[in-house]
């Protein structure tokens, strides 16, 4: 497929100016890794850093699109402009296709204030460490005040994208493991705002109360740290929604009035140019490959000639 | 924890005769990543590309364990000095701890001939790509004939020990899922040998001709190239067991053939080296970040004085 010209100033303006369209497009250019991403992303900095950047997170089945839209509703009844980045660390699928339970979506695809797009995380780079940070620039940088980045709580990825936003939601449902659910991977430790959705169903109030007694047995408790607040929602219903919402604006009060918000942006824009570099680096080693240098190396640990540190110490030194 | 002094001469000299603790030590310092592992890998180089490394792989509930505990007793038949490398991707346990149904290696325990290891995939360093092929370096090193990597099929983990393997056993079960089971995930790609296990419960003859007629319509079915056989078995009756080890045979002699052990051998020596030059190089930029020019790169980043991209450009020069 050849690659049509990208008018990059144009492209920012336009989604500056708040065309979904422009939106979508440069999003595509991330997730294509197209050349044009370096301008774009010059042309973008200067208008980062307003969005609120919220992970949502949470097992199959706890309700994560249904409160990601009841999410939606509730800040664009504040008239924000709200961008929705669901990403799914297993799927081949991307490109704002709304597959599945994102159906229920729908309620704001027409609203022009709400940019919702669906990004494969597994690409060729691999990982959300790498596009979804600069999808996330973009919505940023068009104006979004919040961006709500859902993703699976299925391996990494939940410890991923508690790394990409400013506030962590983790969603979790009665009846479904509970503590134990919630103390494996690490879940205690990355969020920074607990919902119990499905709070309609048995158990929700023996979910919640061993959430809070876990969290109470945490290390979050000294005077001045953020203590995770535990809310009860029933979505599909819109029941919880302001307790939600308050939430998510102490924990945002909390992170500016202690500097927290500025060392975890510089936090993850450490990781995303660690990101970059390593991938400029391995790059630059496939070149090598085609050179023969890499290539000649691993022949030689093949036939036990040298050992691959011995290697790697040549590679490096040949970048 | 204080680190022993390690004589990895006297270690290396120890494994290579044959004793387990040496190998289990060795193996232990992979893991911890530890300081004397470039000397380890060093002395180990000119005594590895012996073994025969096969990747078993399959969903939870196939029978991997007791599939694989009938392969060393099949392989400790011919007399061969046999590796188990179980890796679990999403176990944080690790040091040789026989865990849940590995129990049913303990056949095999008492052993002085079969290495049993059991390794958690996900280290400070991330993946099977970075510890696994050490520790199959050291078994190899150690004159196993056989190094079997048993692995569950979630996510990549699949198609990461296909990558590390000579020959990639995919091992199903009739009624779980078949087709969509097989077709999802590449798994067609990466089997080199599949084996329908359980082959006593109803649906068996099925799976296998799903699996054969989508192998059939696969890219591999050209002259010369090699065509995945099918075998069934009832691995805990050990049922099916010659016919699996006469597959593996047959992969390998194809593979000694025409040079296709070779090309799998470089690729994954190149990807060995690849992860630890990257290792090296992503500590340097660590160490950057001490001397403050990674972390002063990502507040500008922050400020929305550059972007990521002028920034990892500034990193890696500063290499």
């Amino acid at each position: 497929m050849a690659r049509r010209e990208v008018d990059v100033p144009a492209l920012v303006e336009q989604a500056r100016a708040g065309s979904p369209r422009a939106v979508a497009r440069l999003i595509t250019l991330v997730e294509n890794d197209h050349p044009a991403l370096r301008e774009v992303m010059a042309a973008l900095a200067p208008h980062t850093g307003h969005a609120h950047v919220i992970g949502l997170t949470g097992s199959p089945g706890v309700g994560k699109s249904t409160s990601t839209s009841m999410l939606v509703s509730g800040l664009r009844g504040r008239d924000l402009r709200v961008g929705v980045l669901a990403v799914d660390p297993s799927s081949p699928f991307s490109g704002g296709a709304l597959l599945g339970d994102r159906i229920r979506m729908t309620d704001h695809v027409l609203d022009p204030e709400v940019y919702i797009r669906s990004m494969a995380s597994r690409g060729h780079l691999g990982g959300l460490s790498w596009s979804t940070p600069q999808a996330l620039r973009v919505l940023d940088a068009a104006g979004c005040d919040v961006v709500l980045v859902e993703t699976v709580g299925v391996g990494q990825s939940e410890v991923e994208v508690a790394g990409l936003a400013d506030t962590t939601l983790v969603l979790l449902a009665p009846g479904m493991g509970d503590g134990v659910q919630a103390a494996k991977a690490g879940i205690l430790e990355i969020g920074d705002v607990f919902v119990v959705n499905k709070a309609d169903r048995e158990g929700a109030d023996n979910t919640v109360r061993e959430l809070r007694h876990m969290i109470s047995l945490g290390d979050r408790t000294e005077p001045g740290l953020w203590r995770p607040p535990v809310v009860k929602t029933i979505a599909d219903r819109g029941e919880g929604l302001d307790e939600v919402l308050e939430a998510l604006d102490k924990h945002r009060a909390w992170m500016e009035g202690n500097d927290e918000l500025h060392r975890r942006r510089v936090r993850r824009a450490t990781a995303e140019i660690e990101a970059i570099a390593l991938a400029q680096l391995r790059e630059r080693m496939g070149d090598l490959g085609h050179g023969d240098d890499l290539t000649s190396a691993a022949e030689e640990v093949v036939a036990g000639e040298t050992d691959p540190y011995a290697a790697a110490d040549r590679v490096v030194a040949a970048l």
